[in-house]
């Protein structure tokens, strides 16, 4: 019984730092580094790889809108052929920095807004699968179970890995409570923690409403933005380390 | 006998258009892409690699500083280690294009400022010629000849190649006359033409100053901004191919 | 019987130009120049005004969406809060360049993406509306009869401005035909002018199915991004003039 | 006596947040407050004109190069006219902010790389004194004794304001010390404390290799960017109130 745990890394921006990427990258076996569109300086990223390849953490590319303003968390109706043109641009500006880092961007995860538009907007969807297509067919896409993304990735032939989230909580129908209502975001360390060696060892998650439901996931997605969002994540590591689980990347 | 000849293209950005970048490739042998920091979205980007490789006209990283609103055109006192960083960047953004589009990135050539700069900044040369040697140590550098850059690059174990300009006079140490000062930029086709042709054929240009200067090039830059600009390239390389001069890349 | 002529200019951004802003000009009464964060650089911005003032032509500010490599012209889904602030952003920006040239801005009009989105999208209508309303609530508002943009502005107590559409076809209830329906623009420089006059003496366009629509306008926008726009430009403005129409800005 | 204690605010950008601003509103007199070029996006400035205001303290332009990847610390060798457009668009955006708060731009300061560059470069001080006098010829310029841009200022008939660093070691020559030597920093808020209330009463600061030295100074800028300087920037304040020293603004 294994998984895989990714978190964001690499956000930072010139003078502006954000998150304990240390911290993180102690914890993680895959690293979701932003690609300099919505968060990311080239010296950061370079420096990012260079620090997950060190730790033998995989290193995926985390594209995003361009929109440093909105740290891609707005969606843009950007159209589909600019949009993939837009996520190569990413691919190949990351794999660089991996290259001398020695090492490989090894998967794709859409962040932000567009990782939320693309559970649902097609034409996106395929706009970000026909860049990774054309790009490596072999790469693999990190998303979310259910989402047009995934869908339309395994019909391009391409890889598809599922996360599930640590501190989310799910709806009956497995989907995530919305941010935006009361009790979308877990806090309690140790909940989380057993939480996720639930789901890992059961497949099934609690819902928001008491029922047992079921989730399947190749990783599980921490966060590290917040020295307790670290700790979090350390607790939900040494859980399932305990259990006996192995913590194994996906890729790489 | 042969020599190359390179241009800039995939300078448009957006909803701004520049160049004639179909003219221009119809002429050269190796095309200077933009690669986003100064000049050139994505989706330009990647159709003008598309439109080279389909032409057999070899991609090289035309790398400038992070500078949109100046084009690349003004000297930024950037940090070693983030030029290093954004000359990467840079460099694997457009190797994915490059990619998709069947070909590859086969030479890096400075831009604007960042060539004039690297004339003579040593700092800042280095930093270039440490990212292109880390990203891949086979990669030809393009650039002035008595250049800083090309000295570095030459002594970290890069390939070299030297380029003249088409329409620029020079000094009698064989230098380019500056912008700034009159008759710098030649204007009359046929002139420039037979220019080129004595310079290829000779290794000769004429001063300003009315005397015979040694130039060594592997390789002529001729520009392709405007409607007359595309002539100028055309009747030079018509003045080349009548002479029985191969014009040949001098990568790819 | 008088009407106010108003285009879009400032779009130019950096090295790289677009539209002939001279030729529109001299003929519109109201010049909508961009500010900065789709388009136009600050000397652009500068240079614009002085242009507009010169030849007594009231500048208004053409604000957008942070989107330079979209041009403004793709949906972005920015909080009210920060869109509002964007807002002011752009008018202080502008009214500084104004200043300088003498002149003022003397109106605000939504551009590309941002003016259609405020057809309908409430939110960001209110947003649009708070910043004017908070830095000038004397600022008239230029926008699209019936939109909810103009009913907010009306309802905050600001001076609303309607505008027709030189060049584009209108349905039979009385919308824009959109530009993606086949003859949804207009390119016959005369039968623009003689719609237009019919327009302006009428209040009255034939719609796309051939029935007469009532529009009401206090301003009619043409273009000038093309050497074709200005002599549609011209044409309009000789018809009505030779009507016996008064063309005269609203503003100012 | 009295004295005007300055220090730069409003630095964060979207997600990105830096310094404690509310720590220093509560100590300073004078607010330099970014203006989205090298910092700050535009909710950013609005809220911190806003709690600036609230408390009382005089808002100031903190003008800077277009540069967010190098938080504008780098010098970029912008031509004046570009330069002075910058400044003036910098101006009238934080003109808006400061006038929905309720309050005004009351003087200009240039930061980081654009404040070194214009302690001796003609052609940059030149610009930013056109684009201010410009705007407003009774808008006061902070900057430092001796340098080219207050004599250019002074020339051209705008208030000069002279500032002294709280934290900084000066050479004999009442100079400071280069960063990058050590000692130019200094760290402890006692002793920072004292050596401003010895600069204050008596006009005289301890030079590095210890010599008293002559320093005159209508403000005395202090930081914010780390808990550390919040308290130090309390101690001064404290010091200076303690002796009598009353705290003002120059301007507003």
């Amino acid at each position: 019984m294994r998984i895989d745990l990714n978190a964001d890394v690499g956000e930072s921006f010139g003078a502006w730092t954000l998150g304990d990427d240390a911290g993180v990258l102690d914890v993680v076996t895959s690293a979701n580094v932003a690609c300099g569109f919505h968060a990311g300086d080239p010296l950061t990223l370079r420096t990012t790889c260079h620090d997950a390849a060190r730790r033998g953490v995989v290193v995926g590319a985390q594209v995003g809108y361009r929109d440093l303003a909105g740290f891609g968390r707005r969606f843009v109706d950007v159209a589909p052929d600019d949009l993939a043109a837009d996520v190569l641009y990413q691919l190949g500006a990351l794999e660089a920095m991996a290259r001398v880092a020695g090492t490989r961007v090894a998967y794709v995860k859409p962040h932000g807004a567009l990782y939320n538009a693309v559970v649902h907007h097609e034409a996106q969807a395929a706009a970000v699968v026909a860049a990774v297509a054309a790009y490596d067919s072999t790469l693999p896409v990190l998303g979310l179970p259910g989402s047009v993304l995934l869908d339309a990735a395994a019909d391009a032939g391409l890889p598809v890995v599922r996360e599930a989230f640590a501190d989310r909580a799910y709806t009956r129908d497995g989907r995530l409570v919305p941010r935006s209502e009361p009790g979308s975001v877990l806090h309690d360390p140790d909940a989380v923690a057993e939480r996720v060696l639930h789901l890992v060892r059961d497949g099934v998650v609690r819902s928001v409403d008491g029922n047992d439901v079921e989730v399947e996931a190749e990783s599980v997605c921490i966060h590290g933005d917040t020295p307790g969002a670290v700790v979090m994540a350390r607790r939900v590591r040494g859980a399932l380390e305990a259990a006996g689980i192995e913590i194994h990347a996906f890729a790489g």
